[in-house]
């Protein structure tokens, strides 16, 4: 078990504490649950009131940082960023598999594997892929014909790769992901029966690309569905084909990308939203939450609601909703009043 | 095949009979669909019309039930309940794999597999793991390192837990649910590029909880996402790292919960609602279908919508949104009266 | 590599060609993707200016377009269609694995494999099973007991088929999802402590079913949940026990559809759409994306929102909610207006 003084702590961030320097630190936890032998993180004042109560031996705090608190405080200029280096010191080991092929792996024999790669039990790769060096295949993967996989990747458990899809270096996939599914789509007749379109095309995906639990990426009608660089996509997302991802952007739970939408660089969709088919989500925008967004967003701008709008007038839409019985009570007010006046009119000979 | 007379099964339910008591049933079906061998229920006199019309040789009726119908007529407190009971006599036996170890299954050396349990075809159990007595994994589940299962657990085909995941007693995981898959957590610098925070945590989950198909659940950032006991997840559910839901509560299909939110005890959250990050939904408390969640919820309310807030508030305001086009009109007639009452004093001199 | 002429396109397409017809064709890629040696394809005259500008030495036009291109043109009645089949002509060869049983796959005695059926690496195929002719059943799906595969089906890796499911023919099913999980039904005492009801019956799927990636559908309470002939189904999508799907209805990706509803044949639920239990929706009924419905759906209707209604009186409400600030501001206005009226009334004596 890993143990450090808050004084070895303060030294490898480069920061200075102070309180009881010598206290002994075994382990992290949120500031509600540490314990005595543990650090935790205060990221801004509105923790003030918990900061005060923490058992916490240790508190990562902001530079400014002025408030009363028991614990000993070391402060940084960014304490999330750095609880996330101090958490990692204190992590169980992580599990990484030893190079080599499980002897229950089945590798079609023109499949090429590096041998610094490791391929868990009960993968399948079929002929044609190709797995790059130091890549990790947890158990039960499936790798599909003629799929590319760079370096350092890793596949956890239960994830399918559909024929010639291609991941770029260092991407992560959860379990049970499904890479390079047919896209969703026919030919229909005047009685309503479809016919299959054939979906020719395939998955790429770039470098540094994270990907849920049981997230699904289709592939292309032809050509291909694109994931940029740095891409982050959460769980239980589905991503329809011909869809291009640009680089950095954010994908989060449940949300649903329809068929040949372009997201734009550092986009973020926020979860349970939804895009519309053949639109583009400008660079840097945000979806909000539960949006749904049906026509072309600006780069930079903030959206939400359904159809979604700019936020300011979604929040002012939203707010005068929420009056409207007020508004009714207005309207019977005026009504009476109207033929009030109206009445009086008539009443008063001219 | 099953074989009990009206009068046995009225026994077996501690109820009486009427009508032909000799009836033989051999099974159970809805009350459109059932046949003269079959016994069917009505849950309330909404089903009056059915009950007169259907073939079934019997039914489960309320107690006060009065209406004419021509089957055989058991009358319970609970027909519900009863017609649970009354179906699981006439299932085709449930799948009850043998204790033992399928011999294609790869279990490490220093895994602890209860004898009585039943480990099926192709299962990965990773070092450290430990299965209770009694606990049934069917094929092709993936358990991860130093997991743990109690007794009287089912997991169906292609269940997968990642390292440290700890489950209770009694708990039934459906086919594709994830347990313990990295939270969505980033470090984000100013070029919108992210780096990925360790998950060093892990998933909980009490006794008696059952959590449906292809559900996802992310271990804790650090320390746990707690499930606690009797929780009833649907299939396709997104909870995040850090979530902790209370005893006894429901989420229905296709629900996400964000990261470090708190469900209470016996809280119902309806199907497709979400509830944004870091929030409280209290004890008792019922989010609508489809509802978003963004402020905390008291507990034994009711809410729904998006933002949610008081269901009768709620369906107050959806109400008068429909009047619109009313208000609308009501708005332009105002404008013409008021016209003229304004022009009829101009034409007035004084 | 397929190669053929323009003029050889235009042959088996039954249609004529203007331009270079011996230009010699390798492939297709979209109107702004596309290079000189290959063909695309120009559904309406929105894509004029596209049409100008592409690269490509081929274009499938409608009869009547007239518009300015660089390419030769392929005119045809339905270019979307004969794109689909000019693309599975340069398609790669589609992956036909051979029939036969991989040695890695576990089927049970008794079960019933035809011998023209493929059986991939790694599926387990549990007792009293049978996978009719020329199915093809790739890597690691797994088959429950006494389920019934029909001819010339096709499963994609990791798909999972609980006891007693039944596929007609011609069924395609993608990666990870879940046929026949337990439906989601307990009884509830008065502390919210839940029983599950058992589920004992079973889910059958009809001919020409397409089914996608980690989409669930849950068993029956007892008799079937049923998927009619040709129903498309797109990627995670819930389909709850008991509901009933009309021939050739289509359910587009993170739809839900509650307990023991019926969706009439050739209806349309768009994405993230959500139909409660116990409904109707009728026959060739539109859900719009992301509507909930909440009472039964006319045949032949269009509804969309959240409680979903007529889809004209939807958007003709949203257009004025979007205008509650204008409405608003009237108000304010009349409010303004009235009381001086209101007041120059007072002034003036009788």
């Amino acid at each position: 078990m890993t143990e450090r003084t808050v004084r070895e702590i303060a030294e490898q961030l480069g920061a200075s504490c102070v309180g009881e320097e010598d206290l002994v630190i075994r382990g992290v936890a949120g500031v509600h649950d540490a314990r005595r032998e543990q650090i935790t993180f205060i990221a801004n004042k509105r923790y003030a009131a918990a900061a005060a109560e923490t058992q916490a031996g240790c508190i990562l705090a902001p530079l400014d940082w002025d408030r009363p608190c028991s614990a000993a405080l070391i402060r940084v200029p960014n304490p999330d960023q750095a609880f996330a280096i101090v958490a990692g010191w204190f992590a169980p080991p992580e599990i990484t598999p030893p190079p080599g092929v499980h002897p229950s792996a089945i590798i079609a024999p023109d499949a090429e594997v590096d041998p610094s790669a490791s391929i868990g039990p009960q993968c399948v790769i079929e002929p044609g892929a190709r797995i790059g060096p130091r890549s990790i295949l947890q158990a039960q993967n499936y790798i599909g014909h003629e799929s590319r996989i760079g370096a350092d990747c890793r596949l956890y458990p239960q994830v399918t790769l559909r024929e010639r899809s291609v991941l770029g270096d260092r991407v992560i996939i959860h379990n049970g992901a499904v890479i390079g599914s047919d896209g969703f789509g026919y030919t229909v007749n005047d009685q309503g029966v479809r016919a299959k379109i054939p979906q020719i095309g395939r998955v790429i995906i770039g470098d540094d690309v994270e990907i849920g639990a049981n997230t699904t990426i289709d592939r292309a009608r032809f050509g291909a569905t694109r994931i940029g660089n740095g891409v982050k996509i959460d769980n239980l997302v589905q991503i329809a084909h011909n869809v291009v991802i640009g680089d950095h952007a954010v994908i989060v739970a449940l949300v649903g990308i329809a068929g040949s939408t372009t997201i734009g660089p550092t986009a973020i969709l926020a979860g349970q939203s939804g895009v519309a088919g053949h639109l583009t989500v400008g660079a840097g925008a945000i979806v909000g939450g539960r949006s749904g967004v049906t026509k072309n967003v600006s780069p930079k701008t903030y959206v939400s609601g359904f159809p979604a709008q700019a936020h300011d007038q979604e929040t002012r839409v939203q707010a005068l909703t929420r009056r409207l019985p007020e508004i009714k009570e207005r309207l019977d007010d005026f009504a009476r009043r109207i033929q009030q006046l109206e009445s009086r009119k008539k009443e008063r000979p001219g």
